[in-house]
């Protein structure tokens, strides 16, 4: 792993070293990303395990504001230090003390001031896994969103064609989105499908640059919806031009969603992880 | 999913109908497949939800008596009911019983009364994860070995295939093997390497009629230390050769191990379940 501690631009006032952490998490125990006065969440279990490292650390700032349940395992958020941490030092630090909760900073990278985990993000990767078998799960227990009756891959692959591109996705975001516009890009929402035992799994790829809130989770419940037959590509493309939250399709539980990596312009951990 | 509870073949005395079910479970909470008196343990679970469904159930018997912590997603057990069960039904009404405990039937036919689980199979495969990162597991916590070192991919399958093929293979097994004989056939041992947040993940794809008890996990403790550089292949080639349970690397954890699959003459599956 690169050291990469000393690595801070010259011209920049002598202000807190700053850090890149890569976060990996099991949403299942949290209330979501977001610090809560009364519940679990995963920003305030880092910010207590950084806070055994120094005093009045300042609050952290992640890229995705994940929801309750939700996973990642390419979270990012950045965190300003009192003193220069070797970065490695840092999340091996920021790990011993995150046990036994189920999160871990993966990579760890200096970053200049400049850097900010949310407003330097240019495209935010999700993944949504759902298994379409008749057997509980087992080992994905938690971990995946399970349906009993069968899917169609390429009706729900023709159904997310009909999202990508620019669009108002009023339909899909929850009536609780903060954002100012409901006008995004959509850059890649494709489904995979894979053997999985006693019956299919479907991952479906999404990327863009941001999203609205519950537009994943909205996304996936519509197509499930063709997967299964009872919609077809023609009525998402309705739903979508309907631009009213009530066209949507049951919007579907988080456990099968993974914030899975953000693109910033320049990668802050560079050859160090994946 | 085919129905062929009443594939029975003819000219079989009416004993009681044998059904052939494959089976996932978490080993975690498990003392391991066999049933014991004072520990849980998978069989027990099993037939504790089988004896909901009749009374008087007998024992039922598996492909792989997996140890404590051990995984599966393809045991294959089998059972004798005292009525005609469609096998869609039965593998429904266990995995009702089933719950909560991790374990589940993804798969169930009809099979005749000459097929055992056990004596019928001609293969077993196992699949060993070994994670390489610094930091803890998170998704995976209990689902796969990791260690916080770097391991050499092709050391450890310069390694494996010293092991591959006919041998007295007393090195590999525990002192507590009740096999008759240490001489075995080792069709693959093969490794994997693939992306992991973090770090790299190596898949050991493990095949052979029969497993000594302890076989698997001896092999990648061994391995392991070969893709640390503590040993190199020649050392797993001496090892084999001393027939010597003192010259093996240390036996790893179970948490890695999984029961992947078993092979019959003709899969009682069919082209039910992959």
């Amino acid at each position: 792993m690169k050291g990469i501690a000393g690595g801070r631009g010259a011209g920049y006032p002598a202000l807190m070293p700053r850090y890149a952490l890569k976060i990996e998490y099991d949403g299942g125990p949290f209330a979501g990303w977001q610090r809560q006065a009364d519940q679990p969440s995963v920003q305030g279990a880092v910010e207590a395990a950084l806070a055994k490292l120094e005093a009045d650390m300042p609050s952290i700032a992640a890229a995705g504001r994940t929801d309750a349940g939700v996973h990642a395992f390419g979270q990012v958020a950045h965190c300003d230090m009192a003193k220069d941490w070797d970065p490695f030092r840092l999340m091996e630090a920021v790990n011993y003390h995150l046990k036994p909760a189920p999160v871990a900073v993966v990579a760890c990278a200096a970053v200049d001031e400049e850097f900010h985990a949310r407003f330097s993000a240019v495209e935010r990767r999700y993944l949504f896994r759902l298994v379409s078998r008749r057997a509980p799960l087992v080992h994905d227990r938690g971990r995946a969103w399970r349906v009993g009756h069968p899917l169609d891959a390429d009706a729900m692959q023709a159904g997310a064609e009909r999202l990508v591109g620019r669009h108002d996705f009023t339909t899909f975001r929850s009536v609780q989105c903060q954002a100012d516009s409901p006008v995004k890009t959509l850059d890649e929402l494709r489904v995979e499908e894979l053997p999985y035992p006693g019956g299919v799994e479907f991952r479906f790829h999404v990327r863009a640059r941001s999203f609205l809130h519950n537009q994943v989770r909205s996304f996936v419940g519509t197509l499930e919806r063709v997967g299964a037959g009872a919609w077809n590509p023609d009525d998402v493309t309705a739903a979508l031009a309907a631009r009213d939250r009530a066209a949507c399709g049951p919007v579907c539980p988080p456990e099968g969603l993974y914030l899975a990596g953000v693109g910033y312009p320049e990668d802050p951990f560079g050859d160090i992880g994946p």
